[in-house]
């Protein structure tokens, strides 16, 4: 039984991956759990504190031995998971390694050291898809970089460009956002160990040592000082997973309205049985664009949640910390589902060239409006030139002819060189040019997708 | 495998009801979802359009039989649940009434209405749980309605009100959120049967009377018009819910304050295992309040993803309705658990009297300062009464005795009434008066509750 | 100098319309805390509690005697600005009234009830632009009810409707949220009169009387139990607003893709140098949709702000009360602006029926798949059916000839009567019909606004 | 006459400040337009497009002499404040380089540059706040770093830590999000030059040197690709602001419970005639605290403003461009305000140590329950030990006396150094050694502002 979509079998599949949802599974969670308290004991060990035999003995235990829908049980009564799980631990160790186990630290440290190690997890995820995302991006751009097609701006046709340079803004507004994540992801892949109030007082002299050791048997970086009450981190993490599904969701928002009808420009690839309508045989429905769309619109508001969060009282707040938990997982989720989508629309994009050739026409030359104002510019005064093409252009849409034979039948542009206005080269080369540098700033934003 | 908390088998216990989880699960979906179809075939049927025995043979199709698991396969490749589903109806049908189910309805209509009738499920949920509340928090209010405690602004003591004030106005905030219910009820449970494009255009003459015995067969109001695409009552109801967080936010609130180790004028109710640390042996958490302020926490954000949804293109969006998936059954999930830990507040919390008796004396007589300034205005003016006031607090946080004693050693109080100054007796008939204006208040709001 | 775009002198005539910034500005808070003073000196005269002469005191001084600016700065100091306020007032009354001032109550009860003032005069201005929209939407109903235009689906043609189908979703969207105002504004509309901790205990028996009075004296309901920390009204009035503004982002929503190039079925209201581009002389942008959606985009966070507050602590918070003053005016500004450009396209929006009939053919009887599917359901079953329409769907899209002729061409269609699958007749009285129904409902949701 | 309390002359000096105010005064955004301009001018002189008098005759004119209020009424019309600007300034020309103004360039070029110029003008100004606010705290730590005091979680007294180790953890939550700042910075001032669409294709083969030169004379990283419609930078300032405001909050959350009544373990710097009532002379509320969590309480929700932003369909989107408007300086104003009140706690903030010691023998030595257990499980075990103590605990609160006294009556704990366990030495040093790595860290995170 569930609540989140995310989650319900029926819904699940199409919002959100397996891979994803193995890496936030409850098992996940206590083998998580248990690889954090494990190090703990390695490094306690190290230190003198605790016998070599406790950690060997952690990671004999398999999570789903600890049974967790009785930890859930438990759970609801003492509030939080750590509480449960730490007896479950005690009663499945050795009577004789039973004290040492747990030593000097809390529930906190243990449930975000351990959210920590999933979020690692949930990050390689995520570049993965990134770099295909961003691979078929680039290349779909390439290919395109001198394919001509309509510039639009407030729903409006403006003056053209390439679908190369419209594939390439997609790819680098997703190479932005991916850019953020090696900084993101060394703040965030930290420890957590301070113990009942932050200060690891427990600890004594081995504090630091225990701390660098705990969070490198782990690839962590070591908790400088706690962050129980120190939020920012994971507000950021979940800020960067809105933002990013942000610029997959301005690529969808544009897929979806060139695969409208009256468009046409693309189509979304074609899978069978996708798309379909349970009352109209015809149809084909932009599935990809729909599910990063929808991913997007949950996403904001969840993200907020942690930033909530962030005014967490004293040592360990009343709520806020437990409201994180809502959210985290439910944004990697979403972010999964969108991303997935974004892969096959970035792999598997249907352009129509054609079809793009002749929405520019659909204007009859009103998208050079603004290349013959710039011709007529020099013969006529730049605001005389505004004014005739603002004249012509409605004399167009009242069915005169094309902008070209309007502006010729007027004796006033007699010297200029209308000829040159009505030509797409220009726009074409400008387009290619600056898909051009998109695509370098690309693979300097994402380079580290691919060394990693 | 999960990702939600509110549906982790480790999480989930703590933050949502089994009962609420049942009501959203895929197999009550499902369920739903086969009611809604054998309710159109009825009416149908009714207006001759298909055969008598459609209806009937839907009804005998349990929705475990059509294995949500294998349509979620299905759905992530359709991109709504509904036509695997309806495919698989087919499928179990006679092949003779197979032709008929599913006629001149489409996908959203089955999903929504099902929607519907999961919701009228839910809200029965949520009113049981705003009367048990409500009885609770009352009944603590008529106890205490002459507790004298401290009122607090700004986190600052004030003036003393009653303990029974207190709880009164805890219940009018979640009272006057309740009584929005009923209305809200009246418009949220309405069938949505539009067809493909909303106008029933399928179903011709019939399609007033179809829409009409279709709703009756479910007990839901006729969709007058289609709202496909005019979500403002799915928005309003998330809202709802936010509201009655919000309300029951406040109180956990005040809760978890008045139960902070300085403070200590409640406890939250006893019970084994509960609240403790895992390294703390002395602590006793507030867990109920803790869950309370975390639903709110994440419900806010969330109740925004419905208000996103309502900007929904032409007949059906691509991405905002299936947004609402994510959020709805989420907030009604967050609901559920901060509405059962808030009961158990109200139903057993534990004052401590002599300690907010104590607690007013906490300030040495500063909690009386507005009442002596009003006993000195006329003897000294009210400006000059106040500042000597403000003057003397200052003296009193000084440690240069209790409020009393630093005015009765100032000559110019010697002909006001100070005694009556520094009697609790009008704060505590004030805060009684006021409890039971706000008592009479909620009786009339939440009668609605103990009628149904 | 202003931060906010809504008072930039620049840009603050694009959002907000002068008589809704005129019902927040400064003048009118301080004139409404006047009226509320003097309010409350009236009935605490009747009372015998203070004398007759403080309220036509208090009347006669005037709000810009009393100096904003020099409010402000003392504001800055005391954190409230009702504190400068009550100085600034006592130093313009007569010495011999000046203690009776203020007498009982507290800054918020005044704040508060100034709001409510406020929010009154700016629910009228709503009220008005609703009655407008509502009348010309309706009106546009009901002169294009028979009007046929493409139904669309996920951003697909998906069958037909009618243009007045359309307009009366869209109306019917605005008057659900339009039907919720009378209720909610006899809730907002009650004063606040609690004193310093919400009990009135200064007024003591007095209290009752004084705080109807005080209530009646301003046309508002009276405070039945102190809401300065019980704010659900308050996030109410905040979530209908930007419910408003989501209803009103549909309409604009459908308008800007309408009135998109290829599709030019709609075009705003020419108004002469609107919707220009710098750049582009042919551009017309679709200024009033764009500030619609705008302010959509604005309001759904910003009335986050007001369920946020609903959690405050005690008789009163630090921080969350505040935060209100940010989002309310802020969210009245908004809506002004997206009131009067809806206002402006109910009124002007400039439909182009023959332009929609040409988009019906533009996919070649494509539209009339579910019903062809519904005549060859009787001769092939209605599986078979769905598949051959699904087929012949594909092959018009290939370019193969019409829907017509392409099912027409297959043997198997010879029995079904094909040619009423592609009449528009069904589609435009099933469009008629429902925009009817539509149009009675919004005459009932809407009648209070006509009888106001 | 204004609607943001931001920018009303009666709240606005409260929250927010002038420097902020000037920075996106409207005379500061024409001002910048200007700059804008001219520094394209200068450009397109370089590469030989324009008269090399261009420039200076922009140069030449003031923001002032453009009327503001009556650019406003013709944006009002047009939809953008460009439009009418250029107008204006093209009045202002001489005749002959009226055309040559604004040339290939477009409305969203001129006020995003306008914008990014603005807010390197904030960032400035905010910077400056943080290194003020991170030097208080850090001088605070230094200062009480071996001063104990009560540890806090869920609102419970935990353990002891000191409050050099809270300030400490306060400026580190604020220097992890400043630390943001150089990168963010680097990232977001970046000029906009793009043209009608995007592609520049107006400069041609000059694009390049002329977008290079554009903002080099503005001191801006040049545009490599159209951010028109890429609004990642925009949501990610945005963003930081509101994590900026959170870990304000999370700083002003803890004053203001620590100077509750009960606690009062510190005290809001004092200022005369600040936190005063306008009803109790006694009061002292922390105003400074109440700004800081009133402007997170705004900043959250229009921080979601700007990430809505992102869906920008195409070349240039309707609506979710204008909605940024409204976003980006009011989080500036907010974060101002916040700014300014935490920089005077920092500088100013009043600790209590001799109350800080009292709390901590409030609970009768509950808070060394952790240590005592610790010191008993070499005796007892792990769970007899935790078991005894929180049987021990439960006598403390019936008022058996001391854990100290209790734990020693019981004969098992012979063996044990419970004096070891009581002694608050371990907790100062470990408070201390964490607060010197905090402090470390900062230095090290903040090291970037005092270099500036």
């Amino acid at each position: 039984m569930t609540l989140s979509a995310l989650d319900s079998a029926l819904l699940g599949p199409l919002f959100a991956t397996d891979a994803m949802r193995a890496v936030f599974a409850d098992e996940a969670r206590v083998a998580a759990m248990l690889r954090a308290e494990a190090a703990l004991a390695r490094a306690q060990s190290a230190a003198g504190l605790v016998p070599a035999a406790l950690s060997p003995a952690i990671d004999a235990i398999a999570a789903k031995d600890l049974d967790p829908a009785a930890l859930g049980r438990r759970t609801a009564v003492s509030g939080v998971p750590v509480i449960p799980f730490v007896k479950a631990v005690q009663g499945a160790l050795p009577p004789d390694l039973e004290p040492a186990f747990h030593k000097a630290t809390t529930t906190q440290d243990i449930a975000d050291t351990a959210l920590v190690l999933q979020v690692r997890d949930a990050l390689d995820l995520v570049a993965a898809d990134l770099r295909a995302i961003l691979d078929g991006l680039s290349s779909l751009a390439r290919q395109h970089r001198e394919t001509p097609c309509v510039g639009r701006t407030y729903g409006q046709h403006a003056a053209p460009v390439t679908f190369g340079f419209k594939a390439a803004i997609w790819a680098l507004g997703v190479a932005e956002v991916a850019a953020l994540l090696p900084a993101l992801r060394e703040r965030v892949l930290t420890a957590s160990l301070g113990g009942p109030v932050g200060t690891l007082a427990g600890l004594g002299e081995t504090a630091e040592a225990v701390g660098d050791g705990f969070a490198a048997a782990l690839g962590l970086h070591p908790d400088l000082a706690p962050w129980h009450a120190r939020r920012a981190r994971i507000a950021e993490t979940g800020s960067w997973l809105a933002l990013l599904m942000g610029a997959l969701a301005k690529f969808a928002t544009d897929v979806a309205h060139l695969a409208t009808t009256e468009v046409a420009e693309v189509a979304e690839p074609y899978v069978p049985g996708r798309g379909g309508s349970s009352a109209m045989p015809h149809k084909r429905n932009p599935v990809s664009s729909t599910v990063i769309l929808s991913a997007f619109g949950a996403a904001k508001g969840t993200s907020l949640t942690l930033l909530d969060s962030m005014a967490a009282a004293h040592e360990r707040p009343a709520g806020a910390w437990h409201a994180e938990w809502h959210a985290l997982p439910t944004l990697f989720g979403l972010a999964s589902g969108a991303l997935r989508e974004a892969r096959g629309l970035a792999q598997g994009l249907v352009p129509d060239p054609e079809r793009m050739r002749r929405n520019i026409d659909v204007t009859r030359g009103l998208l050079f409006a603004d290349a013959a104002a710039g011709r007529l510019s020099p013969v006529l005064g730049a605001k005389a030139a505004h004014a005739l093409v603002e004249q012509a252009a409605g004399a167009v849409r009242d069915g005169q002819g094309s902008l070209a034979e309007v502006l010729r039948a007027r004796p006033e542009t007699a010297g200029a060189d209308l000829d040159a206005a009505f030509d797409l080269g220009p726009a074409i080369r400008a387009g290619a040019r600056t898909a051009d540098r998109a695509l370098a700033e690309i693979s300097r934003l994402a380079a580290f997708l691919h060394s990693a």
